[in-house]
């Protein structure tokens, strides 16, 4: 096993089994882009990540099995939020993020993937939904904070502001109505802004 | 062929046809909603409609022939918008339609298939398009009747307040955050409608 010159000691515990999940779901996310959940085969994914095939079928099982733990991973490693002080400004930074994401020739078409599987496959759906809600949860504090600073009234459910900046984004990625721009970003931001000043998010 | 006690001449040229259609097409929307599409299969929607295989084949070629003249059909067939002369109550006429459609155990399923289908075909994505862009030209009445009423801004884009309408049901069936009720509804449609004064969908 490569030390990575590393003095001894200093390898955590799991290091190849992490650089081998890393790699196998890489693997995997570039499979989904490119081909879609269903032609999603566990042998292809070890052959791209360079790992056995007993190693993946052992530790993931099902192509099912692989996305949810590549879900999980997306949630673990996705960014912070932004914190610039006002409202808007955050909800704009989400909203390009969220745009940019969708409309990235890698990240567009491994979520439009994951959708539809997640149309037809419950545990599929509940990793895309836990992947959603620590999203939303990371961004709730721009919510959360514009409460604080009498921007927006109180009692504005954080969650579904943040939920409702996304909405717009992810209706064009699947159902049309133009492009995953710029100017449709700063829209969704606005929209949801506009909406919670006006309480319609107050529980 | 039957003439289900019409007088001469009064059956319209095709009405056989029209029928084989509407069989087919209503089995095919079953089919769809009990197993997707990856198992949509032509001749057990010929089995379903007691049409021939033969025409199913001939008419529609391949399952994603069938799924594109299904929407089509059900743009053509879908309900004439509501006019209650007040935007709050016509976009929360059309929230609640939407909201009943996606919960409802047929059409709800039916709709998850068909954009899980469009995520990977362009021929669907297409369908799936012109059918949502024929849904938001029958609401965009809603919108610019609110404008001619001085409820909204000169200039607003009708399209997109009544895709805003949507966008956060549509996000709540396939990524979560709640249940699909009148809450919902109501929430979306008053969303929808602050954004709008405000002026956010101003072109």
């Amino acid at each position: 096993m490569a030390s990575e010159g590393a003095e001894p000691g200093s390898i955590r515990p799991g290091g190849r089994t992490a650089r081998v999940r890393e790699s196998v779901l890489r693997a995997a996310g570039d499979a989904l882009a490119e081909h879609g959940f269903d032609r999603l085969d566990l042998a292809d994914v070890a052959r791209r990540a360079e790992v056995g095939k007993t190693t993946v079928y052992r530790r993931w099982s099902t192509p099912t099995g692989l996305v949810a733990d590549l879900l999980d991973d997306m949630a673990e490693q996705s960014s912070p939020r932004t914190a610039t002080g006002s409202l808007i400004d955050d909800l704009r930074a989400n909203a390009r993020l969220v745009a940019t994401t969708l409309s990235d020739p890698r990240q567009g078409p491994l979520f439009k993937s994951v959708i539809a599987a997640a149309t037809c496959d419950p545990r599929t759906a509940g990793a895309l939904h836990r992947f959603y809600a620590v999203r939303v949860e990371e961004w709730s504090g721009c919510v959360t904070e514009a409460v604080e600073r009498g921007e927006l009234p109180a009692g504005t459910n954080a969650g579904e502001v943040i939920r409702a900046v996304s909405a717009p984004l992810y209706y064009r990625l699947l159902a049309g109505g133009g492009p995953l721009d710029e100017a449709a970003a700063d829209r969704a931001a606005e929209a949801a802004a506009a909406a919670a000043r006006a309480g319609v998010y107050v529980d």
